[in-house]
């Protein structure tokens, strides 16, 4: 009797475990490229191998040391079954559901589109052989990968599957080829991994067309402001300015912008709470897709403010500044007026540099702190500390150093009725900045905790309840702070 | 009788084993914020779900789907049961025993001080209910994370517990839910993982003291010196060198003395062991601290050194600059004598930037190589080799930087009998690669390499295990580099 | 009946399993150095330990707390043993076999040499002893990391070996220890790990002389096109040049011909593909090897380019340079005649300077894609996307920085017959973006694609096949990219 249970609980282990180092025997249908490509490398890495094909006879050349069989014969003959087929032709599968029943089937599987079926490659897999455990993997390596094994984008192999023992099984497969696995979970995880290949930036589309807009906008203006109106009204070429003066006036209004953006988002989130007095009702759409897309939008931020480091550190060495330095002293003797040193105007502009570039280091902290290998060794409230204290410091420094730069030349230096540029890109960070001192006041903070610690105004009957809440939510110590999330109720 | 063993074995299986894929059922006890909060998100990812409470009728508006119950209605329901409930209440669940007996329990509390209690919440728990399998798990996550999905510094669920099983289980759930799973190993790790989450920087703590210090006691050295003494002396207003001037020679400083600083402990250590005649014997205790935050001293080095060159390179936009270079040219004129150049000068001025930027690149490479996805890409002997060989040569070449810049101006210029400050940033760097030296030398380094394999100098009698000794440690073909350890004889 | 089964079935378990907690036993065989320190380690971290020596009465201190047995005894107590002896002294294991059954043998020795022997280490014990269970493991880890635990390179243990059980047990073992666990497969990756510690940047070597070699020849060509020349035909010393002026041309020389070079190998493989009509033969080894350090060519351009970047910033403080702008303005005035603004040279040098720092920042995002934790988390589309259109990106706007810097001068200027060391560069990189231009042509571009998608010319007879494996192929929607694989036929 314990003979007959023996067997069972073998098949269970993962196919690895045999002690008898006898090479393992693997069956791939589909002798295309990439059923080449991947039988190739299953060979060289000590696998024993079968290709399952319609015509065993005539389907090319093979990586040498593989047999063909039909594909009902290959299918019995391995345990585990890698799919190298399109999708389209996945039917024909359905005829060996005998042979495949209990048998591991890798599908391999992408798309050329999102949203192509109703169900994911893997689920109608699946559907169509119930009885067979499929384990979505590999899909997101380069055809590359699957010939010579990892390189950059390709180490890590994810899978998904209903069976532990089958996706186990496949992880051994995939260690042994030299990738690192992340198990993803159960089967209703294929579509995600087989929509990942596809992506192109998903997230940084929207904050990408928000900097070009912003840049664009800018860029016109200046140009009227600067070159157009010049050349109008003064008959002055100014065109040269465009390459260096001009971008080095979009670059950092830009990315003064983007990152008043960046924290727009959370302090309009928590207006909103205290209105509504809970947490517990979704966000309009736009906000949450703000909110989630404020990470990319910093570190555009970041890259537009280090062109603007790269453009200020130029200047000196650009002819146009040493030909004016030049003429400058020339004319000063030539009108025998040497200028006087002036502290007030060195004092603000030694503070207005020193400010930026206290600014732009903590922006690159911001920007370390992004780093995924970096925020994974940051515990959240670490994390939470250097986004959002040392992101508004940033915000409130960067701001100052504009404060600087404009001085007292605010209220006038009008052109055609268009005020400085700098003035523009101060609107949206000063307001940002005035709203969060708000939500810092003690009264304001105090109500803002309570609600998002699961307090709800609007619900006078049940004060037990409330009692309740404010004892549970100590379990989670710090009230959330960058913002608040989604749920629905 | 087979019959009978099977149950057994499918209840040792993880929970998602089961090929049916029916929903799986969990139980979470606390109707708090916390729980809600995890059970909508439970609820999403495809899970039943059943709330365990004290007033199952009265308990407030829950995610729809659930269903509450009394506590011993639900344990009994589910066989995984995630604790959101306060430590303090955790006595309840004693008389719940049998209902728990063999569950799963997750404890995803913290606490809100370290040491607030004797023991782990978890281990507590354990002591509490000994025939529950408890997990520890998800407390190291965000409300905000608990409730939408991984983000930033969100994506790892830490678990520890003593059941493997169970912990598979948890892990296969935190995997569902899109996170990734590091096992801590045996519930006697749960306090550092509720450690986790309170913890701010814990080993920043020194170096930035350290940093904050020497700036400090720079700024006004040098307030006095450059500033005060000018304004005493000479009745000169200099006040708006304190914003650049005065800062770009603070940074420097106070970074060449950090990076030294980084490399004394190395050296005090390795003459502490040629003292001795022994590796195992425990370093004082402020060695030891000091060792352990050698990374954090080099990195805060590496960003005054990157203030530097900013504040360097900014030099030839100041308005002083200008106005200083116009002056000088006007004056030339005016008196009608050009100064002649100096190619001594040249050589001199342009190996200073030159050295200084090279120390800078190291530098950087060395800041590179400790961000933890690089660090764990290398070899230990490679990050050895980068930490250690290149370490010291940038120092080495900060230094010289620095003796260029003194250049022949290092025994005069005293003010109020105050030496020029990058003479006293020398002495230490100085004296660590002078001592460094002492230990390259061949008789020096040759002993040391002994005590660090293992031989001891204090014990004449036993000659024959000093031979074996020698002959075991060749296991490990790299006598250790970075310093010696501690171990408790 | 089901007595019997039990055991067994428990002995399958990972050792850690069992919900009694008491401490485990394990045996450390070598009272080395380096068994002393992990003995030291496992005691602190909770089990118990027994040594296995030959002389168990004479072996020296020990850590406290452990046991001191016989090999065979030892060996006999603990299920688990360490082997912390030279490989050179394995053979004494043999007639250890029968108390070494069904034991874990964890294997963590390293050797002197790569290809010191003709088999791993760990290979050669389980052929000594075929009826244990090997694993290898924490080999990787340095002296310092056994006996202190993790640290910056030492955070990772690789682990393989046929048993699954023993790795489990291993990995249990290694992360109470406070280790990640990286599971690298069969014992047949045990040389792979053992090499691992043994490698000094081996990826790294031929990009390293390649960028050495390029440096020396420019900076010889610059030297005496610049320096000697002018000593000896106009009697100057310019020899102060050479630590900034020189420099700063160097590196820049250096840096666009090492980023043409990672953007050649491909060029060339497409060639070559295009011309045998096949993807599946193998390239020469020589283009092999120049695809494989790619990466690693332009992280060194990249390191050149930054000195390049800092080289120029510093230009305005040298000493020369504010010379010789004096002197510039001083001899206007002398003179008497104001240079004329000249907007085409304000236009060219802006236009240089600009198109120069977009540049540098591409090749940055194109160093910061390199990062292992950045590149994970792209879909290799999107890596593939930011190395290879990115990637020409950048090489085009570089090289078109070089023309702008070179504008109208680029046939005069000879000097000796050596031309500018500007338009030297530029041979290899307008190669490469013209070949480049010639791939992207509508029907090379067709041609190519077909061959990456497994067609083949010279096969004129299987015009089924074709049809087959265009749709196979589709599988894998993105054709290969980077440049084709090496695959043996």
């Amino acid at each position: 009797m314990s003979e007959e249970v023996k067997p069972e609980s073998v098949s269970l282990c993962p196919v690895s475990i045999a002690t008898n180092p006898e090479r393992e025997l693997l069956c791939i249908f589909g002798t295309g490229d990439l059923g080449r490509s991947l039988g190739q490398r299953l060979l060289q890495s000590g696998y024993r191998l079968v290709y399952g094909s319609r015509r065993p006879h005539s389907c090319g050349p093979l990586p040498p040391g593989a047999q063909v069989l039909s594909h009902e014969a290959a299918a019995q003959s391995a345990s585990l079954i890698f799919l190298c087929v399109h999708r389209e032709h996945y039917e024909f599968l359905e005829s060996l559901a005998p042979q495949l029943k209990d048998k591991v089937l890798v599908d391999v599987s992408n798309n050329l589109k999102k949203n192509l079926y109703p169900e994911a490659n893997a689920e109608y897999l699946q559907r169509l052989i119930p009885r067979a455990m499929v384990v979505k993997a590999f899909n997101t390596l380069s055809a590359w990968a699957l010939q010579n094994g990892p390189s950059d984008a390709n180490r890590q192999v994810y899978l998904c599957g209903n069976s532990t023992t089958a996706k186990q099984a496949v992880a051994d497969i995939a260690t042994k080829l030299g990738f690192t696995v992340l198990d993803r979970g159960s089967l209703s995880a294929a579509r995600e991994l087989e929509d990942f290949p596809l992506q192109l930036f998903p997230e940084w589309r929207l904050p990408i067309r928000l900097a070009f807009g912003l840049t664009a906008f800018f860029f016109f203006y200046l140009l009227i402001r600067d070159v157009v109106y010049a050349y109008v009204q003064e008959g002055k070429d100014n065109s040269f300015r465009i390459m260096v003066s001009l971008a080095n006036k979009v670059f950092p209004i830009v990315s003064l912008i983007m990152l008043a953006l960046c924290y727009l988002p959370g302090v309009i989130a928590a207006f909103l709470q205290l209105y509504r007095g809970t947490k517990y009702k979704r966000f309009p759409d736009w906000l949450d897709r703000w909110m989630l897309c404020r990470k990319q939008m910093g570190l555009l931020a970041l890259a537009f403010a280090s062109l603007h480091v790269l453009y200020t550190l130029i200047i000196p060495i650009r002819y146009y500044v040493r030909y004016r330095l030049a003429a400058n002293t020339i004319s000063q003797i030539m009108e025998n007026k040497t200028s006087k040193f002036d502290t007030t105007m060195a004092w603000r502009t030694d503070s207005y540099y020193s400010v930026g570039i206290l600014g732009f280091g903590l922006y690159l902290l911001l920007g370390i702190s992004s780093l995924p290998s970096v925020s994974n060794a940051l515990s959240w409230r670490e994390f939470t500390f250097i986004q959002s204290k040392l992101g508004y410091l940033t915000l409130f420094i960067c701001t100052f150093h504009t404060y600087l730069y404009g001085w007292d030349k605010f209220l006038h230096k009008y052109k055609w009725y268009m005020p400085p540029s700098y003035m523009l890109c101060l609107v949206v960070p000063s307001m940002v900045l005035l709203l969060k001192l708000l939500l810092l006041l003690p009264c304001v903070d105090k109500s803002l905790t309570h609600i998002r610690q699961g307090w709800e105004r609007t619900d006078p009957e049940d004060a037990t309840r409330k009692s309740l809440l404010t004892f549970h939510t100590e379990c989670s110590p710090f009230p959330q702070q960058i913002g608040p999330g989604k749920v629905t109720p």
